[in-house]
């Protein structure tokens, strides 16, 4: 079983032209989204190969793009924020010559279009995977959960009305970790905690 | 109820002479440090002004020093690694003049002496809410926690066999978090969860 995340990235310049000395505010929020990846793949001594992490880059409506980094094929990936960020930024200068082909930059990092955002969250609702980490989802202990369940979760921005209808007209299923609101990257952790006590 | 964790920092330079752009390197794992507080205060818009978390810095036997970081009065805490760093950093720097003396160097961050750390672990393992996360422990869900349960970690180097014989010494019970061994920052978020579904 793949483990997939999904991670609607609202700030984050598509061009990776942000300094790592702030990726709170140059990089949008990066600063997040590099715990979410460290939480994604780290663990003691290792990396988790059998889960993906997916962003959609929305900020520039000109240039939606979409970064993936695959856990089988991942290199170079330390756990600090700062590496894990040069590593993405790094795949984000590349591929402007060819914007319209996604291109492997690293090992295990792929960078390329992402011509219809919301058509591709559209996708996403559609599959029978999909998960929506929601507050108001049920508990995720105990929960039901897919066969090769694709989490979704957002950056520290709230979804906007209309990424959100796009899930609510699907009726993707949503599942909460617990009654406190917490960052995606910490969902993340849960979500691989419930999965690793359910064993394989 | 008030959420303690106790972290043994093997590496991290007592003086804060470290480098904001190599925490991981010259900053003895400092990285994972700053997710450590982040995992223990940070939810979404907001602080746990219930926790705490005590490191102990034992790299230079002349001058262990301990940190003590306290929710309830923490302030120009932000989420990320590098700004983390930099505000105990600065508590590092500082104090040098009175060394035996604990100060409060910004709001919720306390630096002081610790003239014995093993002395200190001992104290630690002897009171009623001492638990060790430990990879063979019991399972956290359905364990039976003390009332006022403080947490043992270690940073990314084990605690060296004079170090566990303190623990060992004690009995302190072991609590496992799951299957897999993670990095301690994540084993905080996994404590937290737990707490937050049991409820006050």
């Amino acid at each position: 079983m793949t483990r997939r995340f999904l991670v609607v990235a609202h700030r984050v310049p598509v061009d990776g032209n942000f300094t790592l000395n702030d990726l709170a505010g140059s990089g949008g929020r990066f600063d997040e989204l590099a715990r979410i990846i460290s939480s994604v793949f780290i663990v003691s001594n290792g990396i988790r190969r059998d889960s993906e992490v997916t962003f959609h880059l929305v900020s520039d409506p000109r240039h939606p793009r979409r970064v993936r980094l695959v856990g089988s094929r991942l290199k170079y990936l330390n756990p600090d924020e700062r590496s894990t960020a040069a590593l993405v930024k790094n795949g984000l200068g590349r591929g402007w010559d060819r914007p319209d082909v996604e291109m492997e930059t690293t090992p295990g990092i792929f960078v390329g279009p992402l011509p219809d955002p919301e058509g591709a969250l559209r996708e996403f609702a559609g599959r029978p995977g999909a998960v929506w980490l929601h507050e108001s989802g049920a508990p995720l202990r105990g929960a039901e959960l897919p066969e090769d369940p694709e989490f979704l979760l957002s950056d520290p921005y709230d979804l906007v009305p209309s990424e959100e209808g796009c899930l609510r007209d699907a009726g993707v299923r949503r599942i909460s970790v617990g009654p406190r609101s917490l960052p995606s990257s910490q969902c993340v952790t849960l979500v691989h905690n419930e999965l690793d006590l359910r064993g394989p």
